[in-house]
This record gives structure tokens, C-alpha cells and sequence, in this order.
């Protein structure tokens, strides 16, 4: 954990945006492998954090997928930043406007933006946002709530 | 292609459940591998493939991720089956029942389930039903057309 702040840290110094480069550890794949389970997850029994007065979050993690429903007020702001997750964004219900790649993409309800790993965005909420972000790996910082950038 | 196929009819031949092995080829990463663009998708973009007549799909492929929205009016049944890609189902609106891993589980509206890479299953729709389906790696036989089992 320490070594993940540390990470960080040095990333955030050298420029704006945060890099976050940690990944979840999986299980070895061996043949004495522990069965794994598949979850019936309802999404009113998986916590909703509070990471901001305009930010709330929650998720299910799989083996390699992690799927999060965020609920962002109007004018949250997620400041820039990256990650080497390649993450995908649908966005439920109401509007994000999107700077990345040198572009600025709103996505409305029913639209999907594909963000391929490391590329730097950041995002803000038009109108109050039910988005649901996809990425693989699972995000290591948001398991283990080092994601600073957020809170 | 034909090996793809083969594989398939091999594997139904063993037993009467689908396993499905092959995966999309990612690009060769060297130094020199081009720039990957973000994709902005309105789902409204993008075709809505007919399967059966009470199965629709459409789906937005990434790098690593695929996302589907399956469309399933009830009494749909998608046999049994397996693939090494790993899936989580989000059922945006209706109901599916699954079997699997010996159990049978009704998974409604706003509830996730996971399914390992090569776990069997089944599922039926309850009702008229919206799926979000989410897989790690993309589905090779989907983007192919190769999914037999479901045509």
C-alpha cells in the first residue's frame, strides 16, 4: 500500500494528472487452484461510497472485470488523470462532456466511450449522472481506496 | 475459421453443452503498434443483430472489452454453454433465470451476476428482458459469427 502512495505521489509530481499504475494481484494459476464462484450481486446490497459531496460510487469485481455504477451530480468534476486499466464507459442516465485525446465528447444517456489504457481524461458531470464504467484489470486504487484524486 | 468450427462441433460432441475457445487476435505490441483511438458510440449507432426471433444483440468491442446489450423476449432460451472468456451480466430491465454451477438463480433488473471463464450455463428469459453482458476477452465467436448455438 505504502509503495502504491509512494507511486502515486511521484506520478502526480512530475505532472497535473494522476497515473495510477497499480494492479490487483490474482490468484496463481495453478492446477490445486481454489474453485471460483460465480456472485449474484443485487446492486442495493454493494455499499455506495461517498467520495465527495458530488461523487458516489459502487462495484462488483469479478477475476479480470470490474463493473462500478457512479453517480455523479451536476458539476462534479473528475479531474484529469490515467490508469493502465482499459476502461469503458456507458453512460445510463444524464450527460458527461469528456476531454481526451485532444477532443471534447459529450456522452448522453444510451452512448458508450471506450478509453484505451493510460490515455489521460477527465470528465464532467452536465446534469446529475448514472454512468457505469467497465474496466480490466479491476482498479487496484479503488479497491483499495488510494484513488486520492477522487476524494 | 473451419478450425474454429471444428473445435466447436468436437466439444458438442462430448457433451451437449457449447464451449467456445477462441479469441480475438489483439494487435502485436512493439514500440512501433499504432495510437489506439478512443470510440465514442451512441448505441443507437450501432446494429441490432437478429438472432433469433426472440433473441437481439448488439455489442461495442474495446481493447480487452466487450459490451453487449441483449435483447431477450420471454420464453428465450440461450442453451447451455461455456467460453473461456469471462462474463458479467447487469439485467438493466426484466429477468433472466440462469443455470449454473448447479444452482438456478433468478438475477431481476438492477442485479449483477458473475460467471468464471468456462463455467457452464443456461439462461431463460422471465420476461422481456434487457441484458447488459459484459466479457474478458471480447467474444471471438460473436464478432465472428460463428455462435451457432444461438442462431
Amino acid at each position: 500500500m505504502a509503495r502504491v502512495k509512494a507511486a502515486v505521489k511521484r506520478k502526480s509530481a512530475r505532472r497535473k494528472s494522476v497515473a495510477l499504475r497499480a494492479t490487483v494481484k490474482q490468484p496463481a494459476k495453478s492446477g490445486k487452484a481454489k474453485k471460483i464462484e460465480p456472485q449474484y450481486v443485487p446492486w442495493s446490497a454493494v455499499e455506495l461510497e461517498d467520495l465527495n459531496p458530488l461523487l458516489q460510487r459502487q462495484f462488483v469485481v469479478g477475476q479480470e472485470i470490474m463493473v462500478a455504477r457512479v453517480l455523479l451530480k451536476k458539476g462534479c468534476i473528475v479531474p484529469e488523470h490515467s490508469h493502465h486499466n482499459e476502461q469503458l464507459t456507458y453512460i445510463l442516465e444524464g450527460s458527461l462532456k469528456f476531454w481526451i485525446d485532444g477532443r471534447v465528447i459529450v456522452v448522453n444517456a444510451g452512448e458508450v466511450l471506450t478509453i484505451p489504457a493510460n490515455m489521460p481524461h477527465k470528465a464532467e458531470a452536465l446534469v446529475d449522472t448514472v454512468d457505469l464504467d467497465i474496466f480490466t484489470p479491476p482498479r487496484a486504487d479503488w479497491i483499495n481506496k488510494t484513488d486520492r484524486y477522487l476524494r
